[in-house]
């Protein structure tokens, strides 16, 4: 079969490798209609060394379930599935509590952590089938394929951020990052009720679509520029969440000039920094809360799917390109490039 | 009068110094029955310059009204009062949603932060003293007022610590600190419903308090050992909510040591860092909360006084010696050298 690997940053190829086969009792075999490239995939198109390589890539993915194993019970041959970006049990204590991605089973673990497997493909072996995966009650030929791909993560992601900033009916909101998740947060924000939405971002057509997902104000300013843009538009006290969807230790920054006193700064960008400002004059002096981490993604698939079915929603609008298995490398270079929001990829 | 004053490290003095008076027509005059020296002076006791001196000192106490401007109704010449460590209007925006220590009046302020007034006096003026002072239903002869004092600062502050950490039934707790905040952050756990409460703490006689206020369990260790301690007894998992009374960046670690995935670390100690590790590997990585602050004490008093009025519950037993004003130096002393572990003053 074929699959993507990055050799080191910015080496991207598509190659042909061992064909994906069920290895245990509770793994599926799942052939990939439809994947994606991921913002957080240019971390190592920027940073890894040749020695971290050859890494298989993608952690998104639609597709058919082509054979079970003997313990797989919830999905058969045939079923149209979408995987979250983490491998869960599902059952477990920390699954039941709805945090999937600190999920204490063995087996459990990010796509990005099992070396042998990617989505990048046409095809993965799925472990722990029975909680990772989900049915989708459509046909291979849906228009709304785009959009429950998100579910896979970034619609999730942004839903996450959202919700662990305590987003609801009369709370203001800052959007930081207008990639995917950013304007994914922005739609989840919305749908949540936030009475504003500022979303901070610079790349024009991007803060246009943050518009249409429901952003009232749109900051293109960075730095204390941009912070004091957004205190402008909050009547100077900021906003009750947060939600941070870059992960640099400037996105951080801006969040701590941007929260409202007794806040919350949601994080979901995986941070590229350990140490930051958390002491009397950041968080501590006015209570300002700090949340999130990986999405449980697996916890909201059943709770943001109808929006998606019924068309309400259209979160998939987020991929403005499109490819097959051998445009991978391209579409890397193209995200890169900031010439692509989100890349498609049917393989 | 005579008043309290830092001089510099370890130079503290009692000296008569001007009357306090009404300034403006939101004030109260308050004689002071009863204060105390608090945990966090100890700070300044320790790393106050000359150049910073002489400064007003303490900010709990309990007095009866002497006075009052012409604006003041909710208080009046002879009501026995009770002061939190800030000085709120109660009715700005940020005090309605019951973050009184981010009152937004130009007058509000901690009382550390008022230069010509202090708690550790005869009297003191009160700025916004129908915001600030709560009427206590006793008398000036109460054997209740050393557990009343504590609704000034410190029993509200580990409570703010065990609500900001989501303790309640179920819920397993980590109390890092055996001083007065963190004793009364396990009264506060016990009283919120904690399944289990672990005291970190090395001064046997604080612990044994902590555990007639309700700790389960007792950690000596500190660092490594300890964190490994609080896993064995908690099923390897850590606790849901660690309450970190301390403020020093040791503590902080020690709390993401024994954090539980998911978990909230609340910190009402002071920090006396600025940056502290918050990347993938801390709180990221399992979606760990940061949360705490100065505790708005102001909304917690009249939820917290009738346990103390009926007698359920005695706070007050924090305090383990009483002086008068003369002796407020030894106080310092003493709670430095950690021979006092809170001390009451009776001007």
């Amino acid at each position: 079969m074929r699959a993507t690997l990055m050799y080191q940053a910015g080496d991207v190829r598509v190659e042909t490798v061992p064909d994906s086969v069920i290895k245990h009792p509770t793994d599926a075999l799942v052939r990939i209609t439809a994947s994606c490239i991921c913002g957080s995939d240019l971390h190592p198109y920027h940073h890894m060394t040749a020695a971290e390589g050859p890494a298989r890539m993608g952690h998104e993915f639609i597709g058919v379930v082509e054979d079970v194993g003997s313990d797989v019970g919830t999905v058969k041959r045939g079923d149209l599935v979408v995987s979250p970006f983490a491998v869960s049990d599902n059952v477990c204590e920390f699954c039941r509590e709805d945090l999937q991605t600190s999920c204490s089973h063995p087996e459990a673990n990010f796509w990005d952590g099992i070396p042998d497997e990617g989505a990048q493909a046409e095809a993965i072996r799925v472990p722990l089938a029975d909680g990772t995966l989900v049915k989708l009650p459509v046909t291979l030929d849906s228009a709304l394929m785009a959009s429950l791909l998100t579910l896979a993560d970034v619609y999730g992601t942004g839903f996450h951020a959202a919700r662990m900033g305590g987003v609801g009916p009369g709370k203001r909101v800052t959007v930081i990052g207008d990639g995917a998740v950013g304007l994914l947060a922005v739609l989840s924000a919305k749908r949540l009720g936030a009475e504003q939405i500022v979303l901070m971002g610079h790349h024009r057509d991007r803060t246009d679509l943050g518009r249409t997902f429901g952003a009232t104000d749109v900051v293109a300013e960075r730095g204390e520029e941009g912070i004091a843009k957004v205190r402008d538009l909050t009547g100077g006290e900021g906003t009750h969440a947060v939600l941070e969807a870059v992960g640099y230790l400037p996105a951080y920054q801006q969040a701590l000039g941007v929260v409202r006193r007794g806040g919350v700064i949601s994080r979901v960008g995986v941070p590229q920094y350990e140490e930051a400002p958390i002491g009397f004059g950041s968080l501590f002096r006015h209570n300002i809360r700090l949340a999130g981490g990986p999405a449980p993604v697996r916890a909201y698939i059943e709770e943001l799917m109808p929006d998606i079915l019924d068309g309400t929603l259209e979160p998939g609008r987020v991929f403005d390109e499109t490819t097959d298995l051998d445009g991978v490398p391209d579409g890397y270079r193209d995200m890169d490039e900031r010439r692509s929001l989100k890349v498609l990829v049917t393989p």
